[in-house]
């Protein structure tokens, strides 16, 4: 993934790293440059990359990565040109070394770097409201209009005929022409992600972005967060109403419509062309295929294929849906089972 | 419906109109002058109405609109003073021509048109916070507060003895005397209505506002749309909690009392001193009666009647669900079913 | 429990009180003087309490208040140290006096003491943004940051190394170390708490306060109410995701993690590391143990014992949930069942 917005602090040598990661090894040259931290599909030479499950043996094998932070019983799956190193737990040692390279992905605190838009090159290009704020390395295309107190921080590039509400902050934020967001919300801040630790949870970087496709429309009061290793997508053309929560790495297709108070957890995948109900849930690491509906305060834990209706909880086909709830239905079927078993 | 807020940019002549429909009606005299859209029931002589269903064929008949946009199949339901304009889609069109007449009521961009408090006539009369707008046509009562960074947006009216909290944003509404809004709330944005389009959907025009009864609380962080053609009204001594959210056309009856991050969805009716739990949720298009409990969590999906308590997913008689939610409850009925069918 | 925050208005002369209450007792002493109001087990000498229910009749037993606000039926279980007050709505009557006491707590109006943050002595201690406001009696720890447009409204004690986002609220809360409010929060305002009236709702004082612990996180959008009687507590290192509701005097244990749009609601007790799904909602007065997973979607209508997963609606264990949802595992059971029975 080539990063727009977070900026690399590397390259740094391998002793360093291995240091970091509290790791002895006399075999390594010690002076060779580290430069980037990747997935094993997208690494290169002189890069490090991480392999923690057996799932990704296969694509460990074709990786072109100089180093790779694994296990003790996963480091044979690697090439003989990429160096393991092994750790005890690889999501952690990941999380640091990721923290090494974008030390500006981990904490989200308020971006100080912003300015009134009517001190920026602003100025004369947007129609803008009351106390507007404007951090570095934003552009704003044609035709847009920003509300009072809204605050566009760091990283946010905002296409032409945009209309961002009032009381709104974005950050680290791809949104392309035709755009509406809402009044108070908030995108592009970093995902619920972090490891769990009993003193102090200790969070992991989030170098994805949030993505906002052409004609969109973002509710008041969502929540959009970013990406952590991928991106957050809404695909052109997709509505989400009000007080909607968009969990980090989630991508949405195109022409779905979202109803309110829908929240949808991380690394889900929803299809184009689908319908959400009010105050539906889709939980973590979910597939949601194209053209399907999904009713109002659903929730769904399971993929879903194309062009099916669900409902319940946990969410299924529509019309079972409906007969599981008929108690009457049951007796019948039961009545008739037993019939036909000549009880 | 008389429109206190949004100005009528008409009279507009037939023949614009019928050019906008592209429709070729030579019968016509292209120079009568049209006032105004409203309902069937409503609409006067020299305006437009519509009947997109024959569910309104006795209210068509009596309409005393000069002209009709209706379909094929519904055209010979409207009475002899009425010209049918016969269009593909009635509902298309009528917000294509509500478009005309009332232009400011399709998009939602931030007011521009605001002026910090301190420069305008509440300065004496208002106890505000700092950063506080207030837009175009907005009166004020006595004793009223007003949070920082509040945004009053235009078209509003706000009684006696009103606290509006902080970051809360307000447009198009009418609101009675003792009434608070607490913070980070949005009343009176657009609703969630448009025509779907693979390309760009197309947003219909929301000229309804919201009216907010006297001595109602509207908790934290909540958002009350307006209606699109009827008005959102919260009846008199009505609480609502945080973080709900009240769809466009909802109208919720006197002394009701709904707990936090509850959903609404639109044109639904609720009535007096019903009471909601947490996160429960009405689908659109749904009336509750008056004197109902909905429990927590519930899903409701169709009508409940007066003085019932309901609960569950969806929503049934709360002794029928807690029945059909004891396994071993149904086991026993069955069982005793079947012997009584001496099987 | 002590206060810190609320300014108690009295000594009061018992004879106002019993005006206020419209008692006539002409055995008291009327100008014996009241210090202060609390319940039945932290009340002192020359303080008054309350007995609202058998529940409490060894508590009762055992205060050292000098009067108690009860009802005819209950008086008999005080000490003869202790005035009985009957009264006929024992809760109202204490509404009643504790706004005597804490007039400030009874009404949430926008805190119009604040100045501009660089108007105080905060202003080279603390990091922070644009138009940030600071109320009276408020306290700052060393290296915070505080974003742009957050207000700090009276009666907040913040710690060390904390990090408030932009556009939050917070009042009435002591936050420890190392704790991030992200952005559009709000804390310590009062819960949904009032009696129901026909004409005009009546809110009860809320004097307790928020306390969130050191190494906390609260993600955007997130209300987090201030206690009525008791505190409001969010234990040390619990994180709380996006658009996260919890009301007044709940209290969570440590290291607890709770998903996306979780609703608590009033006076329920929540664990150490107990993690809650996205969406989940727990009922009133509820009492979860620690170690306790409760699945996305969930509704907690009863309590849960320590070491327990549950999920669904109303939440049980969840392979008895799963079992439950699976029609032909119905089937199957019962067939068993009635081959057994040799029917």
């Amino acid at each position: 993934m080539s990063n727009p917005f977070f900026k690399n602090q590397g390259p740094f040598l391998i002793k360093d790293i291995l240091n970091f990661l509290d790791i002895k090894k006399e075999s390594v040259k010690t002076n060779l440059e580290v430069k980037d931290i990747k997935d094993l599909y997208s690494s290169n030479n002189s890069e490090i990359t991480f392999l923690h499950s057996k799932k990704y043996k296969e694509l460990a094998q074709k990786t072109k990565a100089s180093f790779c932070i694994t296990t003790e019983s996963l480091k044979n799956e690697l090439p003989t040109s990429c160096i393991p190193l092994v750790v005890e737990n690889v999501l952690l040692s990941v999380s640091k070394i990721t923290s090494m390279f974008y030390p500006d992905a981990i904490t989200d605190d308020f971006d100080n770097s912003t300015a009134y838009i009517d001190e920026t090159i602003f100025k004369d290009k947007v129609i803008y409201g009351k106390n507007v704020l404007i951090g570095k390395n934003v552009s704003i295309g044609t035709n847009c209009k920003i509300g009072h107190n809204t605050i566009i921080e760091k990283n946010v590039s905002i296409g032409n005929d945009c209309s961002i509400g009032s009381n709104t902050i974005i950050r680290n934020s791809l949104i392309s022409n035709n755009v509406k967001v809402l009044d108070n919300c908030v995108v592009g801040k970093h995902g619920f992600g972090f490891f769990p630790n009993k003193i102090k949870n200790l969070r992991y970087p989030h170098i994805g972005i949030v993505i906002i496709e052409e004609n969109c429309e973002i509710g008041c009061g969502s929540t959009i967060d970013r990406g952590s290793m991928s991106n957050t997508v809404i695909g052109k053309n997709t509505y989400l109403d009000n007080q909607i929560h968009i969990a980090h790495n989630v991508k949405i297709g195109e022409n779905s419509i979202i109803a309110g108070q829908v929240g949808i957890a991380g690394s889900s995948t929803i299809g184009s062309n689908v319908r959400i109900g009010g105050q539906a849930g889709i939980s973590g690491h979910i597939k949601v295929g194209n053209n399907v509906e999904i009713g109002g305060g659903s929730g769904v834990i399971k993929d879903i294929p194309d062009n099916t209706k669900v409902m319940g909880y946990p969410a299924k086909n529509i019309r079972e849906f409906l007969r599981d709830n008929k108690w009457y239905t049951k007796l019948l079927l039961l009545t008739l089972m037993l019939k036909f078993l000549k009880m």
